[in-house]
């Protein structure tokens, strides 16, 4: 809105003001912003984002109402909670809804989180935090009695187990209804990866149906609104890049608990770069996992594994769904270290799911992948989902290769990343990195270390320019 | 910037990433925000703030560069602070070295806040704060050994005692040059008061030849930036309504050293709505307010006053400077209140001034007042800063009476302060509210309560209409 128009000047209104804006009986809250000057607005105009003119429903030229908005009176509580003092069962309540209805600015998100963080909320807090988390969100029921779900505590690079190990429960009779994320920051996501092997977009009911019928599926989670408060949450807790145990376990265990899990398998990759750094952190993470669940009656078993390098060879959703492929079809050159992340993972869960005895689960997911069930019922997941697809392959491959002979020391994660984010990924599906070395590898000079791939010439051009700049992202010993 | 703009999607950046837009050597961090379609801005536009408009100090056409915002490394001390641990002196230099770059985000100024309210800020770190906050802003030397501050903790509506004691401790010798605000979410602040009676709007040249002249002045501080990070960090912490005890301190000592203030008399109200609630808290403060300051060499005396009610009669920069002019002119009908106040904070500024024996200060103040010398050196100073102004008169005055007989019990001062904006204050010089009464006071059916100015008609309308729904701003008894 226009800094001099009456609504501003009466109402006292600034820039950043927290305001309701309403009309008939919607209404959205909304952070101002004021331009000066009649260039773009006249003064009785104001100009909304692409969300608030959705959820108001309204045409160009309607009127709508801007006031300020209400007070918000769980913001008591989150003052209440910096001030040292814990919060209750309906406190946490009042905060999420307010959250989820959008009433918190960034600034009053990032005061509830620092404050968890400052003083990290205990058992009791974080049971009721994800109570609330999960009463805000929508819901899954199954008529089956158990149901599994898998979850990886921070994302390690290509570590694409999800839709092998839906596929070794799901051919052992276990249900298993897997929501997976599309990418925020990094090259693929679990949902962009699937998505070139099936159509991953689906409604509720076609997820029910898939389920039912193969006992297992691979979906974007973003039709089913599991845990909205934690899509707030996150966004703020990135920025910060603070992340606590009580808020990791609420969001992780709110999601499972929503999506009707009986029993789930935790992932936590430790590493010095990873979100886990000891063995201790884990252990004790891992312990209140547990605890927490148990409220909920669901049971957890976690699981640490290495978290020091990427998994598999491909970076980008495609190159990623080829890893997967090789896998479950066992092909002799498939990625060795991602089929043994995967069989550990689904042992466990067979084993917590009663198909195999203690200590005999992953022998049991082996068998269930070098016999072909394994791909036999990914098949027909794909299927149920809309129909198996062929991953698309990049019409611009390169290889960067060595500059001289050396063994691989290290690689750096974070700069491969945005190498394959450059050359399209995950935008263009076929685009992205692959690895053609792991740390330890001996390489000739003119060998190649990783191949570029992109669906443009441009993209490709933006990605060798980045190499070019940055020619240690893979270091070899002199 | 457009989402499919080819550097948002290069470079991976998201609606509210922090971006640097640089051109030439000039640059600038901001929060990016993004539009879909081209109904505005060509693929290859960006649109800019008024503020990146001037700190660029680009054309329209011009080329500007944006990419990701460099990484900020004092966001680790602020998080080393979220989780518990006190910081150094060069850490709080380079978070506040950041803040006021404006390299933060609301997100990030919010943490750093509600981490210093969570585990409160200790006295080294409160000194160092406070350093790090002088460092960074604009500094005043005079060449009188001994400069006279004051400082309001917590508004309360209509204490204008500030050109008061600037007149009666500049008229006795001692040197006091005054930077005040102007109203941010009250209907005046001191600088919108005493600009009805002068020119504020004084350069830091023209500011030093008045107080070389005349020993003080009463000035807008918004040409001088005295605390530039305390700006950044008040509305946060407006925005948070939290408030501690370490920020306060070294928001007012940080201004008062850097406006080379050699002693301070703060004016802490008390009261049950005031922003410090008992007599022990305001101990404390005043305790803590010392000892900070005195590892500035500040002097500071702390006076604990009434604060359960406004003070004066008028509410909005004119009503308020007729109250302060009343005073300094001795006029029978001046309110009594407002004198009390502003010879108790002069008589302790004369006393630690050294014009004064102990307990003898305020007996001095109310001689200079009486005897017309505080009123010469009020005319003085006004006619150096540019001129005496006679404080404009509404067009339209409209009494709210009393439905029927009472005795007033209570005054509702937000909402009455809320009134007095809808009237126009604070932007409507002459617009307010004028109180005819006080608590306790007896009144007949039909006697004036308050009175509304407005300067146009449309403003007093407003006015009316909240008066007519909220008919209970003033309580009387039965």
């Amino acid at each position: 809105m226009r800094t001099d128009c009456h609504v501003c000047r009466s109402e006292g209104l600034s820039s950043r003001s927290q305001v309701l804006v309403s009309t008939g009986n919607r209404k959205v809250q909304a952070a101002l912003y004021q331009i000066e000057g009649g260039a773009l607005l006249a003064i009785d105009e104001a100009a909304l984002s692409e969300t608030a003119w959705k959820l108001l429903g309204v045409a160009d030229g309607e009127v709508v109402h801007v006031s300020h908005a209400p007070a918000i009176e769980s913001l008591a509580s989150v003052r209440h909670r910096i001030y040292g003092h814990r919060l209750d069962a309906p406190a946490f309540a009042e905060i999420v809804g307010d959250v989820v209805a959008g009433r918190y600015s960034d600034v009053h998100l990032a005061a509830f989180l620092t404050a968890s963080a400052a003083l990290p909320l205990d058992d009791d807090e974080t049971v009721d935090l994800t109570s609330a988390m999960i009463a805000v969100g929508d819901s899954l029921r199954w008529s089956a009695p158990l149901i599994i779900d898998k979850h990886c505590v921070g994302g390690l690079p290509g570590n694409r187990t999800t839709p092998i190990i839906v596929a070794i429960v799901a051919a052992n009779g276990i249900v298993m209804p897997k929501t997976s994320s599309r990418a925020i920051t990094s090259p693929a996501g679990t949902a962009d990866t699937m998505e070139t092997l099936a159509p991953v977009d689906l409604d509720i009911a076609t997820l029910k149906r898939v389920v039912e019928q193969e006992g297992g599926c691979i979906a974007w989670g973003g039709a089913v609104h599991l845990s909205p408060a934690d899509d707030r949450f996150v966004r703020i807790e990135r920025e910060l890049d603070v992340d606590t145990e009580g808020q990791l376990i609420a969001s992780v265990l709110s999601k499972k608990v929503a999506a009707g899990s009986t029993h789930v398998v935790i992932d936590i990759p430790v590493g010095p770069t990873a979100k886990v750094r000891n063995s201790e952190a884990a252990e004790r993470l891992a312990e209140r996992m547990r605890l927490v669940a148990s409220r909920f009656n669901l049971t957890t078993r976690c699981l640490l594994t290495d978290g020091t390098q990427p998994v598999g060879r491909g970076i980008g959703p495609a190159l990623e769904a080829l890893d997967v492929l090789a896998v479950l079809r066992n092909a002799s050159d498939a990625p060795d270290d991602l089929r043994r992340r995967a069989v550990v993972l689904a042992g466990a869960a067979l084993e917590i799911g009663g198909k195999a005895e203690a200590g005999q689960g992953a022998a049991l997911a082996l068998e269930t992948l070098a016999t072909g069930r394994a791909w036999s019922k990914f098949e027909a997941i794909c299927q149920a989902q809309g129909g198996m697809r062929t991953p698309p392959v990049a019409a611009h491959v390169q290889p960067l290769t060595a500059s001289r002979a050396g063994r691989v020391v290290h690689i750096d994660n974070r700069r491969l990343a945005r190498l394959a984010k450059l050359a399209g990924a995950p935008d263009a599906k076929a685009a992205g990195v692959s690895m053609d070395i792991r740390i330890g590898d001996e390489v000739g000079r003119g060998e190649p270390l990783i191949h570029l791939h992109a669906e443009t010439a441009a993209e490709l051009s933006y990605a060798l320019d980045y190499a070019e700049r940055n020619p240690d992202m893979v270091t070899l010993t002199l």
